[in-house]
């Protein structure tokens, strides 16, 4: 088994990668660098026809791409420490909240990454016909309203979810991770968000691949 | 247990009738009519403070939304006809279906919808300033790029995720239902898309619950 994926801050390899370093598990990672464009040549294509990492390739030749159903396949694989629920209705709520982090917070944020960064315009352009830079920004709007919305209904409790640290972190946080590096912050009048935020941030799995300082290099070159 | 639901052609609420017909259960259905915005109410922010149907209320008072959460925890209580895969390995591929046509379909089609069209305009306004009209359009576009990534995906198998019909199927058909309703239709070069879109549509489980006059009728009501 072996996953291809990109290092930090690509927020939806990150995801398999701090999912793996809380269960305690080791798999061969495949480096499948963006910026050489190898997640688009022919190769990576017959693995995931939509371009994109991780994508985890299992030992029979089969090829499970999107980081969630990567990680929900992991979890049957090795089941504790437990991150999808102990039974129907946890597994519903975690289920749920790691829906209302990628459509109200994941989705605005990839609006503001596509439509406004520099480093997307090519992207933009092919598939949308150019960047509608207003709409972009208006996302902005958007992801700050989300995180309204979760710090409201966070506050409270320690993690996303209920009281402990699930799947609906890992993809909240990584989603938060990449807010930073593009240049879009957590909201001043959102203090259980930020709580909550500095405390998966604090864990070991959350410790980045890559320096802070590039980090920060790459959130000045993203004009924002 | 009771469902909140909404009528055809809402399409999440549509999910979840559909996976109920599938499976040969009953479940209470409570209208929640979106034209009297019965889901922004203090009753129903209550049970989901995203203001969106369907719900899925149990006996203890757990509320459970998002369509997919919901039939999952469905899945659990009613096994059979298994539509979530039957082990590690089909679960990951139903699941990691579904999301494509959630990020490749779904998506881009909830773009045009808010965007483009006259129903949304208030709540586009709300949450983005404006519609923006050039974007919306543009994501026609996009939705027709993933419908030819779709048809070519699925030439020769009858099914979205596989040699049977799953949950993954029934994500895909209400989106495409729903797209028939604001007017988007399956293009041209989609020949394998739309002999599925044509095979599901002949389940008696996708029978309409509206008179198929009333779709057409929003349809050209649409300025599609």
């Amino acid at each position: 088994m072996k996953l291809y994926n990109e290092a930090d801050p690509a927020p939806n390899p990150r995801r398999v990668r701090i999912f793996l370093k809380e269960k305690g598990v080791d798999i061969e990672l495949v480096p499948t660098p963006l910026m050489s464009r190898a997640h688009k040549s022919a190769e990576h294509l017959a693995r995931n026809p939509l371009g994109q990492v991780p994508v985890l390739e299992l030992d029979d030749g089969t090829h499970i791409s999107e980081s969630a159903s990567i990680c929900r396949y992991l979890e049957e694989l090795h089941p504790e420490p437990n991150l999808f629920g102990r039974d129907a209705k946890e597994r519903a709520m975690i289920d749920m909240w790691l829906r209302r982090v990628e459509f109200r917070l994941m989705q605005p944020l990839g609006q503001v990454w596509v439509h406004s960064h520099p480093f997307t315009a090519a992207v933009a352009t092919q598939a949308f016909g150019q960047q509608f830079k207003d709409y972009g920004a208006a996302n902005r709007k958007v992801f700050a309203s989300g995180c309204k919305l979760f710090d409201r209904e966070i506050e409270g409790r320690d993690f996303i979810a209920g009281p402990r640290y699930t799947m609906a972190d890992i993809v909240a946080q990584t989603t938060f991770d990449f807010a930073r590096f593009i240049g879009v912050d957590i909201p001043a009048d959102c203090p259980a968000l930020a709580a909550w935020y500095a405390r998966v941030s604090a864990r070991p799995s959350a410790t980045f691949e890559v320096p802070e300082q590039r980090l920060a290099q790459a959130r000045a070159l993203g004009g924002a």
